[in-house]
């Protein structure tokens, strides 16, 4: 059998590339004689894979010499309490309430200070997204935190929000980093999940400025400093090797395709193709705000639950996996991150239209 | 080129078998058209995968009903922490200072309570293994905490701690957890970071009982309570489906080698056959005290600092990788986890035999 198209939310599709070089790996890494997860993280061959990846995910993200790239465990999730716990303190933040993670984040940060929370869409079901002239934010507000994609519900900022002088700039990009060009070096604090954009599950990017180091909770268990993780290099403990060395792969990737600003015309022809296929039928309707939609999870649904659920079954068993919209949501959703291909992508479109056909 | 013979303390050695197995279901797993870690982690596929690892893990430790089987993010060092911030909550606890890891244990510990740290044995570089008698655990004690190995070093307890009704019995497993039989049934919590014993690195084994979870401090962040993944079936977040991947095939492994009891005769075997090369000659001295000696990381040196360090640089260029001692410790370090083979272990009685023979 071979591979099927893969629509999945996360844990994500990978370059056929990068799986077949991983194959090889996993034998024997680099002719060492060793397979890539049964060197030493402190190996000769392992610090070579996980500097690169450090400095091309810098290079690639626009940073600037005052960040430093982490690879933590835990997931993003560990990042909504953990980002508090450090620089919070008591203080106030901002946060805009786009989206389930987003509120995950502001329900954890509460413990560690006064949190507003400048804009919430859940009403409508995350639908939308603020613009700029929609929030305020606070004289003395120590930082803002969003969400710059919203997995669950299907939305994008298409702008980086302003924040004064003073207040800190912090995003969640677990779902888009590095789909588009983004000016890493505006933000004071990044996070993202490796299973959506960067590889496998298991590993947390963390970009932090050093010039925040000093303003972290010192009394903290070691494993949730910031600084000792800056301090050890990502090696204060054994980090997920697998993980970082296929995110390495996938940052060589995107730099061998041309780099970002390629990627990102291929993320927005994909999501265009689906897009516009949604918008030019009755048959089906985009679950979002137009403004707001996101290249990278495509929420849609044919207005009937029971038609949807047909959708993605057929799709499913005719080799279109992973459509189903998150379980809290329902409805249908693709997810098109940056190793999608335009093989699937005309799959799905090809099999939306017979589907219409059939049952419109 | 072919795989060397691999020593190394971990991330560790797969078998063969497994390493072949993982190569082909990252391109294709179970004919379902998808890599293994580009599905999912709520899929059904991926779904019978933890199951599965879940139920032989808590079979081949020989569980009891009260307690449940987790694979968490962060290593064993997060269960420092996550351990006493949620069961310690300002009462006292007693542990066994019997390694690096055992005092980072500590360290973390003393935030959430009162520690007494019965035994030590810093001052000989952690060369022993406190008997029974060296320590009395002080009514009221909430928990006794041990390593039960010792990777540094070299030590590994030989023998369950007893602890009086009303204290729990914690250990931190992590490298030589299912080497051989352990009742796991004895314990009230367990854990152990994957990359040694049981696979890649990237996701920690804890076993909680139920009936403590009522115990655990309720007023803590999502990601830090246990209740919480008990609850979520440790899918509260996204794990690091590649580990828990690898840990099931070894699982299955384990019982198709004939079960723990069977992988613990090898283990013997493997560690006496070097242990008797140590004793039988006077080239060689053993790093630990005897009856302490670990089965799987066995430590020892020629008494000459580069003379150790030609040994395994010259082991290495031959083939045998993964001899140099800990950097805090210098010397020699062999690790013969589960996944050890003969042919390796007879490999490196031979080098040492020749090197002996050449330097002696």
């Amino acid at each position: 059998m071979n591979r099927i198209h893969n629509f999945s939310a996360g844990p994500a599709v990978l370059p056929e590339s990068i799986v077949r070089q991983a194959q090889k790996d996993l034998y024997n890494h680099e002719n060492t004689g060793l397979g890539i997860v049964e060197c030493s993280h402190r190996s000769a061959q392992f610090d070579t894979v996980i500097n690169s990846a450090k400095t091309r995910l810098h290079s690639l993200l626009g940073c600037d010499d005052d960040q430093e790239v982490l690879f933590l465990h835990g997931g993003a999730r560990t990042q909504f309490y953990m980002l508090p716990m450090n620089l919070l303190r008591g203080g106030k933040a901002a946060y805009l309430d786009t989206g389930k993670w987003a509120e995950g984040a502001v329900e954890d940060a509460q413990r560690y200070g006064d949190i507003d929370v400048l804009f919430s869409s859940k009403e409508t079901h995350w639908d939308r997204i603020p613009r700029q002239s929609d929030y305020a934010i606070e004289k003395g507000t120590r930082y803002l935190h969003y969400t710059s994609n919203n997995t669950v519900s299907g939305t994008e900022f298409h702008y980086r929000p302003e924040v004064p002088d003073g207040t800190w700039l912090m995003c969640d990009m677990s779902s888009n980093i590095l789909s588009r060009r983004m000016d890493g070096s505006k933000f004071d604090f990044i996070y993202a999940g490796a299973q959506k954009n960067l590889g496998p599950s298991g590993t947390t990017v963390v970009i932090i400025r050093k010039s925040l180091l000093a303003q972290c909770d010192p009394n903290l268990p070691a494993m949730l400093r910031y600084g000792i993780h800056v301090a050890k290099d990502s090696m204060y403990n054994t980090p997920c090797t697998f993980s970082i060395y296929v995110i390495e792969l996938m940052l060589r990737w995107i730099t061998d395709q041309g780099g970002v600003d390629v990627v990102e015309a291929r993320n927005r022809a994909h999501a265009r193709k689906v897009y516009d296929l949604i918008d030019g039928s009755d048959f089906w309707t985009g679950k979002t705000a137009i403004d707001a939609r996101s290249l990278m999870n495509l929420t849609f649904t044919t207005g009937n639950d029971r038609l949807d659920t047909t959708f993605w079954q057929t799709a499913a068993n005719e080799g279109l996996s992973g459509l189903k919209g998150h379980r809290s949501v329902g409805g249908l959703r693709a997810s098109l991150y940056n190793a999608q291909n335009d093989v699937s992508v005309d799959a799905l479109c090809a099999f939306m239209r017979d589907f219409e056909r059939q049952q419109g």
